[in-house]
């Protein structure tokens, strides 16, 4: 069934279109944390953060159903679903943001995002960390060196080193948040002594793609400075950390202590329906709105909306951030108990945590090792997957309603599949 | 209420958020060919084409509810919905455009056609006419005139005179193939010459945003021999006159007889859910899915793809492409019968016709007047707009199950706002 699928996809699809597993799974239904394939075969599903509250949740369903039956139409005539679903939105965040578009994915949120720095500084250099993502459009493949864009790197884009756990930037973690700033430092000058000029930063405050690295408090408050000093703006991607995920904030960025000019959101901004959205503070919101008649057909639809709005409300009325912080402390105490040879740290915050595996003291990752032990969770019948600059962590990103069970059923998984996998000589 | 609507978008949008009508209408049902605002005032819907097969039609949205119920995870999984819509999708191309990236807007799938041209040929300069709009991404708005992008028009971007029907380029409408061809010859050169090469063209095969002019047969075939001659690219941007549209055909490109390298499609594909995609030939699609590791979280869900499949098979089982056809050769009968002062063409096609307004023999646009007769119409309950390059041009593109009835509907309540509408001295 699964070959016949993978050769469908390669006529209809094309080379190359990106699958998880040696194996790709072949999913039918979905339910709260859990995933059935063609086969019957139950998953748990301990990667996707896209169904924010849960598969399938009926309120999230029930929300599309009604207003899909009753209206779907744009903005440019007037509806109460996309203002009320703003002002909820921004009643979650700080600093000034309290304007929004709506847009469908978190690649077009962070497409406007790049622009509003440019509007707002009249500057278009950019800086990122040289092992993020920040999705798939020209202008913002151009800031992923996970996947190159075509055409190369242009030079308005600079990189500095990711921050990372084990083989800290600047060689100590006490020296890391310094010697990040003085690598931002030194893109910012770089950018203006070349005429281009620097107009921000954009940065995933959680570190997401860049394996999450534990992170002393005020980490970026360097950064921040530096950035600040230099008349940038910055750029919180929240597609990943956003929502209540990381358990003791609801923003990535607050969890961080970052006060950023602009926040993009996406993947679990509406349980998988497809929404997305950029929020600024008024004056880059005004920068970029004046410079460029931006209008997006689907953004902010009534559908839409209702979706995001039913979200967000479960993610309240079910305390799913609280969940995400009780529960995420349970996985890594467990995890913390594992022995094994390859631990190299157990870290994350709330439901977004993981594991890194090294082969000895100087922190050579273990990659194979790692990937062969994806696969054999992907047996055992648990979905997840692995990130971070060596492929070494696993990323660990469930629905929020996993339970401390759910958790139990991971790691006990884990242990098993730890046992099973040959350590390499 | 639409007033503190107003204010309420200014608080949560910012400045600058477009809507349509002096009086914005605040909508808050539709059923097919219908809507109604706030106060129970039923409008006929002349104008929105996301609507395909009617707003909130019970087959779109039972697919939609049934789907979102079952499973809603991205293209890393397998799974058959995507598969059937491609394979039913491109059934109804031909020119060999067999392969499709799914994507969640028309912005979207422009924004990885240009990318496909660059991969192609290796080079960048994309051609485009002087009065289009094809979306919203920092790297598609650059292609658009009528709304200019934030740090200005690129040296790779070349626009060419659009075609018009009263103002033929070359003079005539018999030299206005030939003229359009040598614009685009020169484009060519000047991209080859400053060593930025030609990637490609990108048009609207129906010149929506231009006005749909009236075109004779064979409009294209000077220009499609001159970039293949040059090696480029053609982009058919089918988001207005795809998917039985234009009656006659079910896509722009066949109807001006021409054969594509890469579609590129939006607005009516899911009846309102958020659903584009690009479909190219397999060597253009190798090109681009081989140079980047293109991946789309919500493009191709399965109830994305169930929504898509849904619209199309309504389209099908209820003749929609015939209604166009039959329907809007009987309201172009009826607009043709109209007497006014200031009527200088009626023209279309199937569902995407419209009254161009002259106030004199030498074509000066009657731009003012338009603008009045929208907002009557408005206020007569009906709902169309204006286009092209004056805005002396009605846009009537109706959901495509317009019946003759509300057709008769819209060409009355026309002349009587024309009766009502003062005529410039």
């Amino acid at each position: 069934m699964s070959e016949s699928l993978l050769a469908r996809r390669a006529r209809l699809m094309g080379p190359n279109v990106p699958t998880f597993y040696e194996t790709p799974v072949h999913i039918v239904r979905g339910e709260g944390v859990w995933l059935w394939d063609a086969g019957g075969r139950k998953y748990l599903d301990a990667y996707n953060n896209v169904p924010q509250v849960g598969h399938c949740h009926p309120k999230v369903v029930e929300a599309i159903c009604r207003q899909a039956a009753t209206l779907n139409t744009h903005t440019r005539y007037l509806h109460e679903a996309v203002l009320d679903y703003i002002e909820r939105l921004t009643a979650t965040l700080g600093h000034g943001l309290s304007q929004a578009i709506m847009v469908c994915t978190g690649s077009e949120a962070n497409d406007i995002a790049l622009r509003m720095a440019q509007a707002t500084t009249g500057k278009r250099g950019i800086i990122a960390t040289d092992n993020t993502y920040h999705g798939n459009t020209a202008a913002v493949s151009q800031l992923s060196t996970r996947r190159p864009p075509i055409g190369g790197y242009p030079p308005h884009v600079r990189f500095v080193p990711a921050p990372d756990s084990l083989r800290p930037v600047g060689g100590s973690a006490a020296e890391q948040p310094q010697a990040f700033a003085r690598n931002v430092a030194r893109a910012i000058a770089e950018l203006e002594d070349s005429g281009i000029g620097f107009a921000g930063m954009i940065l995933c405050p959680f570190f997401a793609n860049e394996g999450f690295p534990a992170l002393s408090p005020g980490f970026f408050a360097p950064t921040e400075a530096v950035i600040r000093r230099a008349g940038g703006i910055i750029i919180a991607d929240e597609v990943q950390p956003g929502f209540g995920r990381l358990g003791t904030h609801f923003w990535g960025h607050d969890w961080l202590g970052l006060a950023p000019d602009v926040v993009t959101m996406g993947k679990p901004m509406a349980n998988g329906h497809p929404v997305g959205a950029v929020v600024a503070r008024p004056e880059v919101m005004a920068a970029f709105r004046e410079a460029f008649g931006y209008f997006n057909t689907f953004g902010g639809n009534p559908v839409s909306a209702a979706a995001a709005i039913a979200t967000l409300e479960v993610t309240r009325e079910e305390g799913l951030q609280e969940n995400a912080r009780v529960v995420g402390a349970h996985a890594r105490e467990r995890l913390r108990a594992l022995s094994h040879p390859l631990i190299g740290e157990v870290r994350g915050e709330g439901l977004f945590f993981g594991v890194e595996f090294v082969t000895d003291d100087r922190m050579t990752p273990a990659s194979a090792f790692t990937a062969r032990l994806v696969e054999r969770m992907r047996e055992a019948g648990v979905l997840l997957n692995r990130i971070g600059r060596h492929g070494n962590t696993l990323k660990i990103r469930p629905p929020l309603p996993f339970s401390r069970e759910n958790a139990d059923l991971l790691v006990d998984s884990l242990e098993r599949a730890l046992a099973q996998t040959p350590v390499p000589a």
